[in-house]
């Protein structure tokens, strides 16, 4: 039953057909042989074709906002955080909300926000970005220096490894903005980190690099030189324009699929060595502390997840009748392969669409038709990669990593449908 | 000599070697065995790794813009206009900077402005979609009834026929952001055309749609069949987000690779009949003026087209040496195959690499190194669609279609490169 298209998702005539024959989704709104009859919901003004205000009036003028922005009517579709998770805003989160979205493209306004000393207010002139240690010429680049490399694009999403932590123990989210909102996918445009390196030319000995940011905290990384070889990207430019200030503007290293906090922003040193440097954000933080006491060291990829995007506690059921359950699946590995909906916790299984571009390591949009009955669901969905990895339930989870970590926690999730429509977390282990 | 790669350029080694070998683009910012060498345009403060006054200090928190924007020290980053070119604002245009912007995708923020009676202030929940004429079941639709269909993301570009049409008699515009700046690319969610028409059952002559607009001009278009039950979407999302109030919000209409204003904004009603409707915007404009004084009717197709977008009049060269000449192709028939760059107008030509994705009707980039050395030159690009057809000169274009016309102006492109590395734009036949 699986389908998968490339490009646009044509679904066979006979699944389309229904969203009007059951007569739930239009109820009242028809217009037989030209009758124009009311819809219950619509008041004298909106008599279908409607002619409101709008219609009858001119509006506002071109380079009205020289740099656009949304409609007033869509204020709500804001980042959010949470003031008791942390104790200051300058070292905080906040999340993207991810009901809202539609594609796979975050909007930069919407990227989620992750910092440990505020964001930096950085003048792009006065910026610099050296590249020393293991290598033959070290460097100090200008923003304009690095602009003069081939550039490459590419479209990836961008996570905390902390995304869902406080599900792992238990906690219950009240939205899928503040359970899964840590995520984000861009298209990023740079220079490949493998294009630098090669100009200022590897010492034998070289094996990883640090990446080191300029905002107060330092953050710094360690990189095994192989994945700084192949896919990591020196970023100046997030969908289409610079780097937003909160995301490393005017420049941040990005390190395709793997945990978000190694894509150092506002870069402004990387140093080459023969091992690693063990520093606090990869040792006190980022790591995963296993049952038995020991941590796991260096867990970069982000491993396959998914997450159903409607309905959710955002996004309500209003009536009986045909939807189309949607969901976002990514993997750190590759692409998405397959993914699967349950709308009984976990018992039977519906393999979804995947929709529109499925690119690697990157946000792909699945969808399923689906009736319903009016009665309570619990909805869940279980993504597959290329590399055969299946998404795990929260007891494979704990099986393998015990119960303190707070990273990595990409457990199939699951939301219960009530028979009123509204949608609520729970946890099905 | 031509590489495509579908995602990432990976150059071979030789050529990437010589950004810093030739010693022009660090000039005075290496490093020596330690020894720190001050940049020659670097301050005291900024001895590299400079710590400035952000490094040494805590910034702003999360959430203090909810809804995020640019750095201030990008604000020249926006769309404009010409105010000569237009009697009034609400019935004009605003062009995308073309010059600043990476990769595929334009930023909502910034695309091109094009409407008829201004922007009109839209409450979606008043807002109806009808769809009647002949087709066995009439409807009217809700914003909300839309989304309860499959929907679909395609990444498409969107290009007002008139862009550069001031060129075409020979008009000089003095930068990329004029010449070309009628052009935009986003990723756009919605419902396929061909889910609402099966739905609503189209009856046996139905051969056109008319696509009519709810602000003032209620603009309108007529849609050929074949072109609606392809890949015609009726779109609410862009970028991920529901679709900005000048690009139509809360819903439009997007013919992938067809002139603009076919993609009616504001989208309010859909007529099925036998014929086309030649309304005013389809007769009296959007036809093409041919020298024997006939017109070309229903030009749909935005043809293949290409322009350097580096170096441009906004983006003179600093030096000489090494620097990656980067640019933009579309065509409306299919994917870009290949775009090849001339230095001296068209004597001598290479290919260049295509770079990132290359998508059907989008934006393709295309990247080649040059070593300048100092001379003039004459920068074109030539681009070459799926289907062969070559981007044609300004001779070709004009023994064709005459000189009266001013849609659908893809004549090759010619930036004119001074020895100071300012470049200006000029017209070679």
């Amino acid at each position: 039953m699986q389908r998968i298209s490339r490009e646009g998702s044509k679904l066979p005539l006979a699944e389309r057909r229904n969203f009007l024959k059951n007569g739930l989704l239009l109820a009242g709104s028809a217009i037989a042989g030209g009758t124009v009859t009311r819809s219950a919901n619509a008041n004298e003004s909106n008599l279908p074709p409607n002619v409101p205000s709008w219609t009858r009036s001119l509006g506002a003028g071109v380079v009205t906002n020289p740099y656009g922005k949304p409609s007033r009517f869509e204020s709500n579709i804001v980042r959010r955080n949470m003031p008791w998770l942390t104790a200051d805003r300058i070292a905080s989160i906040s999340f993207t909300p991810l009901a809202e979205l539609d594609g796979i493209i975050t909007p930069s306004s919407l990227v989620f926000e992750r910092y440990h000393a505020g964001i930096p207010d950085i003048d792009p002139d006065d910026h610099r970005l050296m590249i020393h240690g293991m290598v033959d010429r070290p460097v100090t680049l200008t923003v304009d220096d690095l602009r003069r490399f081939p550039s490459t694009s590419m479209i990836r999403f961008l996570e905390c490894p902390a995304n869902g932590g406080m599900e792992w123990r238990g906690a219950q989210m009240d939205s899928l903005q503040f359970t899964h909102g840590m995520l984000s996918c861009c298209e990023w445009t740079g220079v490949l980190l493998s294009t630098l390196l090669q100009e200022v030319g590897l010492q034998r000995e070289a094996a990883w690099v640090l990446a080191e940011g300029a905002d107060g905290s330092h953050m710094s990384r360690s990189i095994p030189l192989a994945k700084a070889m192949d896919d990591t990207l020196i970023v100046y430019a997030q969908n289409g324009e610079p780097l937003r200030p909160e995301q490393g503007y005017p420049v941040r290293l990005l390190n395709p699929g793997w945990e978000g906090n190694t894509s150092v922003k506002w870069l402004r040193r990387l140093e080459v060595g023969d091992e690693a440097w063990y520093h606090r954000e990869e040792t006190s933080k980022y790591t995963d502390l296993l049952a038995d006491g020991r941590a796991r060291k260096f867990s970069f990829v982000q491993e396959c997840n998914s997450v159903v995007t409607f309905p959710c506690p955002e996004k309500p059921l209003k009536d009986k009748g045909r939807y189309e359950v949607e969901g976002i699946a990514w993997s750190g590995k590759g692409k998405i392969k397959r993914v699967d909906v349950s709308f009984d916790g976990g018992v039977n299984w519906r393999s979804a669409r995947l929709k529109g571009l499925i690119l690697p390591k990157a946000l792909t949009r699945f969808g399923l038709d689906w009736d319903w009955d009016g009665g309570p669901a619990m909805i869940q969905s279980r993504a597959v990669d290329e590399t055969g990895y299946v998404q795990p339930t929260y007891t494979k989870l704990r099986e393998a990593r015990g119960t303190s970590s707070v990273y990595h926690k990409n457990a199939i999730h699951t939301w219960r449908l009530h028979a009123d429509g509204a949608v609520t977390n729970v946890q099905i282990s």
